[in-house]
């Protein structure tokens, strides 16, 4: 029906006659003329309807905000002075001749630019509403793009995409699902999918050599703000390639992707084993823009008195680890206290500081309520470690070592931002030498999953589980967790051992991923893959802050959808096919 | 780890020392030399060890069918006589060099080129084996060129791909959904989508003007030998445009897929009316790659006192046909019984048929044992409207005009397909002007879906309902809907007045869909769209007999998966959670 998109409109197309169809996004009465704003995807166009063509003039007239209409008119130059240089279609406007009202509105329930006012959750009640927003508009088409280009890249490079199942095999033991009672097997469900992971390693089975797919995952989890009950992944497996091979391909896509789509050079990936990155960030998805770190400070209040610190300095499972912020001798007592507040969020009982005002007078010259407790050559000790400067604020840590770290990592990134210290815009790495377990209160579980490949023996591996590391590699970007993935186990007695040393009984193993381990019996390649979050990936690329604006129709923080009310209650007829009932009726 | 696919070795490798990964496919010993048919997903090729490179030759000799290697060597001509023309590959080998074996493998379940005499359960119970023939492999990789050719034609035309949500609301009226029972909404669910026909119709009121998808959709019915559970949909939807464009946009699309992936022209569609394809065909889908059309005969058969067929001629809802099939009189008495059988499938008490030997002498040159009631001059008035000529046989249908219009609708296809009478390979069409409603017992219901646009105006459908044509459009290829669309309905008036006449209250409307109702309140573009079978198309193109094959990891017809033994039993822990019991114990 339209000639051209609203928003295309440019000085060339002056003197054409065109047809617009769209919304009216701006309805104006000017000097006895009506001017309406029209509003399309790619952006508005401004028309002019003037009183001397009446039919045409009324219908401008009667027209409001949202209403649906089709113009015809000519494009000519904006008069002198009303050129507006902020709109891309500002130079030109539109002489409107005929006016169709395709569709009348109501008042929408708020006003496009108005949304800030406006409660998410009337936003998302009225989601259709949402989205024309160009912001929305602007953060789909960016999406789409962005599946588009990945498709592409790996459509290039000899992936095939392949569709996995998204009713799958619940089992007794399983993580919390989505379960789907089955109709024809009373009293049997369906999961659905986590992710494609024992599907994309029998593909490899079968020789695919190299699948991916835009995957659809769920997961049955109390939500964060950066989660959602649905998931989008883009999912990677390959036969025959090792770590370097898939790191080097999908490292490639991403600064492709960057390098497309935001003009952005990623350059190469460093790399940071995971001990380093605990270390040095107190992270296992370091933010690299900053570039403070935690220096370890244990050794030097191993002697002290003050058993705040002494206790945690000498306890093996635990950590006392200093953060030196470059200028934070400008925090105030309350900034201090909120950080105080934060870091208890993670745990940690307190925050200890020394602000360092004039190091050259040694401990007279620092500021802080701890020095008494460390005592003065302690207190150096650290300075000189630290290299403190005047200006700088330090920040001290001792406890469990898992809280220490949590604590202080995210203290890092959080004073980080506060004062603007990022050094650059963009900071990808790859976190890599993961261990293969890690120990729980319910025993060793695998940092990854149990397929991840050790990167022994399998003896080695089961003489010293807690000191073997894994094939697995996690990109990260900015602090976030972009993608991981692993070698997986091609060997059938070493997938044998991981799942002895998890603790996971053979019958267990055998419900649960039965197939899998039969599989690896008849011919399995070496192989392996990774797993990119796209919520999360669109998130970061276009800087918005909740999950829920990168998706069209979102649930909620408590899994339900505000537009169509989902979840909802079904029939007594309903349940009785499903061989199900209510435990408590609602 | 390979440098060559083995699929893509030719006589230009010659004398390259090559790298190759893969599955020993076969393993001969012959003359002092061992043979190795290496397999990877583009190919076979021929790998050959002398005794005199004594490791590699023993490891060779080691080899087992399926097992994992790594093989370098170098690529040279077949010697004279041996070059094998049925083989892309076979006019050169490989001397191997050095063999690794990368993992061992059991004796499959079954050779991969014996699954023919192999039950289909077998295979599925091992789909990672049974997806190494070369034919399934072939069949996915033309699945993901399509989708990859579809989705970049789409693209090219200004659409975007939106996700929609999969978890979706439950309603106490809804349709046979699955369900997924919520774990923080006690007592409520939510139901995967049999279509994401509402979200679609939300993007167009949001703006999107062009959205695609390639959609997982659901549907828990008893299922036939084409149907799956969880099935794949093109789901395509614009504003702005009507059913002209809507078609040619599609039909270009299909055009240009079968041009590239099949080299295939399939022309321009031609267009047929709902009434006409049941008259002719008696098929809303019909296949016109066979050209004998059924001709009724009611009105030659009104007066004459056989009530078989004077019954029906005299119902208004009843049918009484003919189907010549020419040089038919060749069937035998068991032919004619099977026919008779096959259209009992459909409803049909029986089959009448007359054989044209010699037309020339009238009645005496028929062969029939109906002619005796309907007398001479009825026969020969139907001979002469059928223009029967000899060799011909003529089939009648009488009964209620649908079990008619199917049984013989259905025998035309079987008889062309037996006796080869396909005039074409492709015969693709477009199926429209559909009623908007047809009569059941529980009513009026919509042929399409309550949100298809009628052609005429409300008044006009509220005065005649079941005279009313829709703006419904379907593709058929081959006799298979492909796809099918509409324009929607935009009108709120509209929309009230089709679910009024469908005796949706106010209240199951508002429940079902009430979230769409209003949206149409706030600016409804026009808009329409349509949605194809992916499975089906994926079929016709790779001429697959059961969809089963063109799926990776499909369900069984009782909806299960041989593989992962889906669905399964879970504990009564994750039950409490989601606040569900069972109504009996397994």
């Amino acid at each position: 029906m339209r000639s051209h998109y609203c928003g295309d409109l440019r000085k060339e197309h002056i003197g054409e006659d065109i047809t617009l169809c769209g919304w009216v996004h701006r309805r104006r009465d000017h000097g006895g003329v009506i001017f309406l704003d029209v509003r399309d995807r790619e952006g508005l166009a401004q028309v002019v309807f003037d009183p001397d063509r009446e039919e045409s003039f009324a219908l401008a007239d009667s027209c409001r905000n949202e209403f649906v209409v089709e113009i015809k008119g000519t494009v000519r130059n904006r008069p002198e002075g009303t050129v507006n240089p902020e709109m891309p279609t500002g130079e030109i406007e539109v002489l409107g001749k005929e006016l169709v009202i395709l569709n009348k509105a109501e008042t929408p329930p708020f006003q496009l630019d108005e949304h800030q006012n406006v409660g998410e959750e009337v936003r998302l009640r009225h989601r259709y509403i949402d989205l024309r927003r160009p912001e929305m508009q602007e953060k789909m088409r960016f999406r789409s793009k962005v599946t588009n280009a990945i498709r592409n890249y790996l459509d290039d490079n000899g992936f095939l995409d392949i569709e996995t199942p998204i009713l799958n095999r619940a089992t007794p033991e399983g993580a919390r699902d989505y379960l789907v009672p089955s109709r024809v097997h009373e009293g049997q469900f369906f999961a659905l999918p986590q992710s494609p992971q024992l599907f994309k390693q029998l593909l490899m089975v079968s020789g695919f050599d190299r699948y991916y797919q835009i995957a659809k995952c769920f997961r049955d989890e109390d939500l964060r703000a950066d989660r959602q009950p649905e998931f989008t992944q883009i999912d990677i497996e390959t036969s025959f390639m090792d770590e370097e091979g898939i790191m080097a391909l999908t490292e490639n896509m991403i600064r492709k992707l960057f390098l497309e789509m935001k003009d952005v050079d990623l350059g190469d990936f460093p790399r940071m084993p995971y001990s380093e990155a605990m270390q040095r960030y107190g992270s296992d998805k370091p933010d690299l823009r900053y570039p403070m770190e935690l220096v370890d400070v244990a050794d030097l209040m191993a002697e002290i008195e003050f058993k705040v610190f002494a206790g945690p300095a000498n306890d093996p499972k635990s950590r006392v680890t200093a953060l030196k912020v470059p200028g934070g001798a400008q925090l105030t007592r309350k900034n201090i206290d909120d950080y105080t507040k934060f870091v208890s969020i993670y745990g940690a009982k307190g925050l200890a500081w020394i602000k360092v005002n004039e190091i050259e007078n040694g401990v007279n010259g620092l500021q802080s309520p701890i020095i008494k407790f460390l005592g003065d050559d302690v207190t150096m000790a650290i300075m000189e470690r630290l290299g403190a400067e005047n200006g700088d604020i330090v920040f001290f840590g001792a406890d469990k070592a898992k809280i220490v770290s949590e604590a202080l990592g995210a203290l890092r990134i959080k004073v980080g931002e506060d004062l603007n210290m990022a050094q650059c815009e963009w900071a990808p790495l790859w976190v890599v030498d993961f261990p293969m377990f890690e120990e729980t209160d319910a025993g060793l579980t695998a940092l990854h999953h149990p397929f991840t490949a050790p990167s022994c023996t399998a003896d080695e591996l089961k003489a010293n589980p807690l000191e073997a590391l894994s094939r697995a590699y996690d990109m990260v970007l900015n602090g976030c967790e972009l993608g991981g993935g692993s070698v997986r186990i091609h060997d059938q007695e070493m997938q044998a051992k991981v799942l002895e040393i998890l603790g996971i009984s053979d019958e267990e193993a055998e419900d649960k991923f039965g197939f899998l381990l039969n599989a690896l019996q008849f011919g399995a390649p070496p192989h392996g893959g990774l797993a990119f979050g796209l919520d999360r990936l669109i998130m970061l690329m276009t800087g918005t802050e909740s999950i829920r604006e990168v998706i069209a129709f979102p649930k909620t923080q408590s899994a339900s959808c505000m537009m169509t009310e989902a979840p909802g209650e079904v029939s007594a007829a309903q349940l009785r096919e499903l061989n199900i009932k209510l435990r408590k009726t609602p």
